[in-house]
């Protein structure tokens, strides 16, 4: 399994329908998508955007090889050998515009924008999906986590859990670029830059004929900023009292242990009695790191009760992003080319939410000069001028009309930023610690009731009254 | 990204570990691993035992080279040159035994078992589990599907929400190892050879003028078994009686269609409604797919109501294994080398459950010669005797002891089969339609009260005797 080639990484629907485009001879008419979804995860009134990174390289490495066609071959019999030759030549030539990783965003906003021949188009749709949900759901996963912690060491701890081997790396990334300090992954450390941190497993412990040979032999091997896990007997009358006189052992050869792992138990009455324990012992710069299927919410509860925790492994629950593991995100066809320009198009549905918003959009990030942050976003129709000059803009509930206000005084920031233009790398992807500042700055455009973890206030995502009257035109021409 | 080198997808801690041993000079002694996990996912009576090709690969492939030592090197000043120069010829040389993918499994009881030295069984333990973890829960969740429809069309269509791209594929080989009939990855399909499928998107029938034209031309690209999505616009009054009027015209040129699917809405009234008009048209040959967020229950429901569904595509809830989305596989140390004889170790933990089960251990499956059913699975420590000679066994509860049975007349099969011998493949990896048949056989081996999937039967995992007071003994020990 070494085989590495992401181009079949999609549905084959998407490769029936371009062969049906190309038997048709329709393949190379312009189309547009758009990605957004539709709903946060976890009830948070925010989400961080991820992904691009993997989509680049993805877009660039696309290619349908020998094994590609052969296969393809195989399975359909139906399929035209000039169809097969037509993929062999195959690459992306379209324009294609993203939210840069790292950045606030909501529901019902376009966060990608695909132009190009449908045939390019329609291929890209399974694997940016993919990339996409798992990436921003994990980034928003973590952002919560470090609202609850925001002065601690916050580490991924999850690949033993993960989804397979591409999401430890992916989702470690995720973490990290919203606020995570470290993973254990290597593999990620080795391919992102991030840092890698890891103490040591009870097997460490077990594999001695006590725990305190075993706590000074691994200090002795690792003296640098050591950490003992100290809960694989009895914590508080074994682990600790060991680790205490291995620190102090440590302290006449002037070394300094780093800290000791909780990784069971009642981690808010273990960590207090190890804190006095350890200050007692003139130790108070060593640390206590916990770990055990921590969460937001188990981590905040932790602290309401006084927890001494200075460090946090977060796993399964992070890296599975355990309590809605999935976000929707979805790949809507919004405009079809036709006699030479986009006609808008839309997907009526028995469920409402599923109702598509048609036409090519733009985003813009309202943010008010006088106080620095944002007021709303706002869907226009690409090119609409208003939001651009800065004009005084009616925003309103479009089923509940009455409830509305007006914005003036503020900077329309464009979320879209061109990514290709035909075919071609415009955007030169940032590093992993310029996407950690970005999304600083990021969280810092909005007030804390937006970002808050439990009932976070809605933020207002406006579309244009021109992009409302369109929606509107499409659904009666559909429904008569 | 197109590094795929797996061996640094561990956990730094590993690593750690492996340099103290090194540097202590107890790198080479040996050491006993067992996998097992505690509690089952989904309030299921079984799982379904996956991962053992992904992990043959990947201790096959195991290797650092350049660019892992030069990361070594630069993240850790700590290392001894020499400790990496030790690495470069890391290969796996110990024995491995595994239970074989598609084995219906329970918790506590031993599903892989690592025996080699220290230094090697430390670093597989990561991805051993990442891989096992993820494969059989999946695995699990599709066996739970399967058994709601057992007599219809399966198809995993979840790629676009998997997390990230090895879970796509993984997932998909998961399900149809379980019971699957498709999936719609094409890349899991070459990979693995499972047969893929597809229909066509919303955007299929959007960029064309009309549903009724977008019909007509998907049918004449694809004219074998074609499926048509028909709840673009409206299902009952648009969509139907267009896939109606393309049928017929396709029955005058002899061919004939293969489905129609819903998308969204209620799928018992829709699919009810739209059987009933396909049939009134003479067209009772076309199948109803349905999708949209579906798992058991809900498909479970809709077969309650009389839904007229032939084939099923699941996403989102099979491929991330959503009500549960990580099986905590965990990877404990049994036994430690001491003066050339293997002596068992134990972890305890503040949580009971947690507490280890010492020693190197064997697990049998005791099938009833009368009934051909199996009757409960017994672990003891490895070698012991009694199971392996039939002889008649009192099993019980070891907490609550009045509870028990005997066993008598069984022939006892053994679970763990050997997978590597020193370093040596020595098991060769069944096809996917083997594994697929296996597992047919072992459902077929459980009374349906054990495998139903609400409130099963506890299918009883017993505990030898002497293994249970060895345990005992070791608890003992560590709490006098």
């Amino acid at each position: 399994m070494t085989y590495e080639n992401l181009t079949l990484h999609t549905d084959k629907y998407q490769i029936n329908m371009m062969y049906a485009h190309w038997i048709h001879g329709t393949h190379e008419s312009k189309a547009v998508f758009e990605v957004f979804f539709r709903k946060l995860p976890f009830g948070n009134g925010y989400a961080v955007f991820a992904g691009l990174q993997r989509i680049v390289e993805y877009v660039n490495s696309l290619g349908f090889d020998d094994d590609c066609i052969r296969y393809l071959q195989e399975q359909e019999e139906n399929y035209d050998p000039r169809f097969l030759e037509e993929l062999r030549s195959f690459r992306f030539t379209g324009n294609l515009s993203s939210v840069e990783e790292g950045t606030i965003v909501f529901p019902n906003e376009p966060l990608i924008r695909v132009e190009g021949k449908i045939f390019e188009a329609q291929l890209l749709e399974t694997a940016i999906l993919n990339f996409m949900n798992f990436q921003t759901l994990i980034a928003t996963k973590a952002s919560r986590i470090r609202q609850v912690a925001p002065n601690d060491i916050l580490m991924e701890f999850g690949t033993r859990r993960a989804q397979e081997a591409d999401a430890a790396i992916w989702g470690a990334r995720a973490a990290y670029l919203a606020g995570f300090d470290a993973t254990s992954n290597m593999r990620a450390g080795m391919l992102f830059g991030i840092p890698s941190k890891g103490t040591h497993a009870h097997s460490w412990v077990q594999d001695h004929d006590s725990e305190e040979e075993s706590f000074y032999r691994f200090a002795a091997a690792l003296p640098d900023q050591v950490t003992l896990l100290v809960d694989t007997y009895d914590t508080l009358r074994s682990g600790v009292p060991h680790a205490i006189r291995v620190a102090q052992s440590m302290e006449r050869e002037g070394k300094r242990m780093g800290g000791i792992r909780l990784d069971s138990g009642d981690l808010a009455y273990l960590s207090k009695t190890a804190r006095t324990m350890l200050d007692e012992a003139g130790l108070n710069y060593i640390k206590i790191v916990a770990s055990n299927d921590l969460d937001e919410n188990i981590m905040f509860n932790l602290k309401a009760q006084g927890a001494q925790i200075d460090s946090w492994g977060v796993g399964t629950q992070l890296i599975t992003a355990a309590d809605q593991p999935a976000l929707g995100g979805v790949y809507k066809l919004v405009a079809r080319e036709k006699e030479g320009a986009f006609e808008p198009v839309i997907k009526i549905s028995g469920n409402p939410e599923k109702v598509s918003t048609p036409g090519v959009k733009d985003v813009y990030r309202l943010v008010s000069r006088e106080t620095g942050r944002a007021e709303a976003d706002y869907v226009t129709l690409a090119g609409e001028p208003e939001a651009m000059r800065g004009e005084k803009l009616k925003l309103y509930d479009k089923t509940h009309p009455y409830l509305y206000k007006y914005v003036e005084g503020y900077d329309a920031v464009p979320l879209l930023r061109p990514i290709y233009e035909n075919g071609k790398q415009v955007y030169r992807l940032p590093d992993l610690d310029q996407i950690r500042r970005y999304h600083r700055q990021q969280l810092e455009l909005f007030w804390p009731e937006y970002l808050r973890k439990l009932n976070p206030a809605v933020y207002l995502v406006d579309i244009s009254a021109r992009a409302w009257q369109l929606k509107m035109e499409l659904i009666q021409k559909h429904t008569v």
